[in-house]
């Protein structure tokens, strides 16, 4: 087995999760990510772990869904029960074919989606962590050959994040006192929002591997401004590019898309919820240093910002501070390595990719 | 998709699980048989059910198993909680290499064994069916090709139930009022047990795929008498061959085998009951005509007797009578087709693999 599937789980058993003896293990892994899981099972053996694996194929879920009758939509008591009784759970995604799904009705995911709330909310109750074990069709998304792709992932993952709180956690202590943030990239880019009062988070991949971000959620009615995310991102399948939104008191009043206003439209239009921002995160992790249409990596990108229309973050909403309710979160990007600077309370913190507390800052 | 496995998956979705819209289903199917969980997904979907799928492979498990400290063993509480929102279970075998975990200590497998009982219970008391996807490692183990072994698992499973339904009640119709049977083969197989008081089951495929069998409990003190299995058996990974017992008032007084003494010795002392009849079954399903050292054929091959170590088939103990309690299970066989008989109350029932309620039958 290559060393660096072993170096992977022994990251998430020993960094991630913790895991304990005892503890009852949930492993969420499609059959393709079989290596991983061999990986995974070993590390959670040594720890004297009580570990379980579920998750069915794309191609099984597909053969499903083009069968199944939405009206029938009904909530997975069984995995919730299974769920409930676990300690940790470990996602590990990876793909041979990211687009299996593509003819399954929307509908039907919808109403599966709606139905299993409950599954969704117990996830966000537990430790539990998100991974890639980087496959085929995960390459050919990111259009890089597989060999390149496992380099890519295995070093956004196999590093020091002891070192990458620490260097993280100096944008954490300058956005957890914040009262304003003005975001400014280009002539396209010119957005405000207040953070008063809102808890900031260092995450340095203890729920997502790789970790990488600085985040924080905005106060619901207080965005102002416009937008242009010029970097693209699939959502639904579809690659949403140069999507521009305008915000009035928190709300978008306007938007535009070059490719994907269709489906832009349709987030917008799908709750309360959706038209407000949920989230404002600072991409930290400097080894990935491209997109791969995945947003496990991309939102942690240095040099990036990332808005989330929609849900917010709740572990950064102090108790007495609301964020904003919506059933989705739709993260968008915004590329600030030129002609670009992040404010907080007036003062520049990031400049053309650079922060404040590095060399090279440009005051 | 060969159609063979879309009819299998319909088999177990329409006349195993009669699955009903909500149905909630549990998939235990190991990452190498994800044609056929592809193909049960589709008829779970036309049926509007709730699948589910768990299972990891035997690769992960023994890189697991090979590290756990059986010290540490404890119930699987997230399986348990699973089932038991669970309505039904499919369990899928199939094997690419089915000595994957001969490397592994028995002394951890008997300790996780020991603490996942309830797991056990809790399958037995839902709607459950066991069943095969033909994979290499199984032909390989049968001494055959992968293609001709498929072949010989779809006839064994794709044939009209009610057809064999009504074949094998014939004999149920004679077990279940009867008394004494009496099994007599060549000049090493003479053996008598009481059944009186007990059912008898006619297995036609529902817990089973494929099914193929008449069985009853023998009382446990009665049974008298020696027995020469003649057709081997692999069980914990070991092939025991030409296993001589003889019983005196139930129970195993004098032992021998050909091959795996050392297995036989320790099933027979693993616990009280161990050394005691927990079944009688009859093989009827003739499409099932050679052995393939795996049980879900072999007992229930044509021309067959089976007489079970241990534990019961609770389902045909009725109340107020009771049945052999043990933690094992382990079948044996008898060759039936030449020079051997099966007689119930006094009267020949099969002589030399050919039932009295058949043409060609030998009075």
């Amino acid at each position: 087995m290559d060393p660096r599937i072993r170096e992977h789980a022994r990251i998430v058993v020993d960094h991630c999760l913790d895991v304990q003896p005892g503890d009852r293990v949930l492993v969420d892994a499609k059959p393709a990510v079989e290596e991983f899981v061999v990986a995974l099972y070993e590390e959670l053996g040594k720890r004297d772990a009580i570990p379980m694996r579920i998750g069915a194929s794309p191609r099984a879920s597909r053969a499903y869904l083009r069968e199944f009758d939405p009206e029938a939509a009904a909530l997975k008591d069984q995995k919730l029960a299974a769920l409930e009784a676990a300690d940790k759970l470990v996602m590990a995604w990876g793909m041979e074919n990211t687009r299996e799904t593509v003819d399954v009705a929307d509908e039907v995911s919808n109403a599966l989606g709606e139905a299993n709330q409950q599954i969704m909310e117990a996830h966000l109750d537990m430790d539990w962590v998100g991974t890639m074990h980087p496959m085929p069709g995960n390459a050919q998304a990111a259009e890089m050959s597989t060999d390149a792709y496992e380099a890519f992932v295995y070093d956004a993952i196999e590093k020091d994040w002891d070192e990458q709180r620490r260097f993280q956690q100096q944008l954490v202590d300058i956005l957890d006192p914040a009262d304003e943030v003005r975001i400014v990239s280009g002539e396209t880019t010119d957005i405000r929002m207040s953070v008063g009062g809102m808890d900031a988070g260092n995450d340095y991949a203890k729920r997502n591997l790789p970790g990488g971000e600085a985040y924080t959620v905005p106060v619901p009615d207080s965005v102002e401004g416009e937008v242009l995310f010029d970097l693209p991102v699939v959502t639904r399948g579809e690659e949403l590019a140069d999507v521009w939104l305008r915000f009035e008191s928190g709300e978008v009043v306007e938007f535009e898309a070059d490719s994907g206003e269709g489906t832009l439209e349709s987030i917008l239009n799908r709750d309360q919820g959706s038209r407000r921002l949920g989230e404002l995160g600072i991409g930290m992790n400097r080894d990935i240093d491209q997109l791969t249409n995945h947003m496990l990596f991309d939102e942690k990108m240095g040099d990036t910002v990332h808005l989330a229309l929609g849900r917010c973050l709740d572990e950064v909403v102090p108790e007495g501070m609301t964020g904003n309710e919506s059933s989705l979160h739709v993260d968008l990007l915004v590329d600030m390595s030129e002609d670009s600077f992040i404010e907080v309370d007036g003062e520049v913190v990031q400049r053309n990719g650079v922060f404040r507390f590095e060399e090279g800052f440009d005051h």
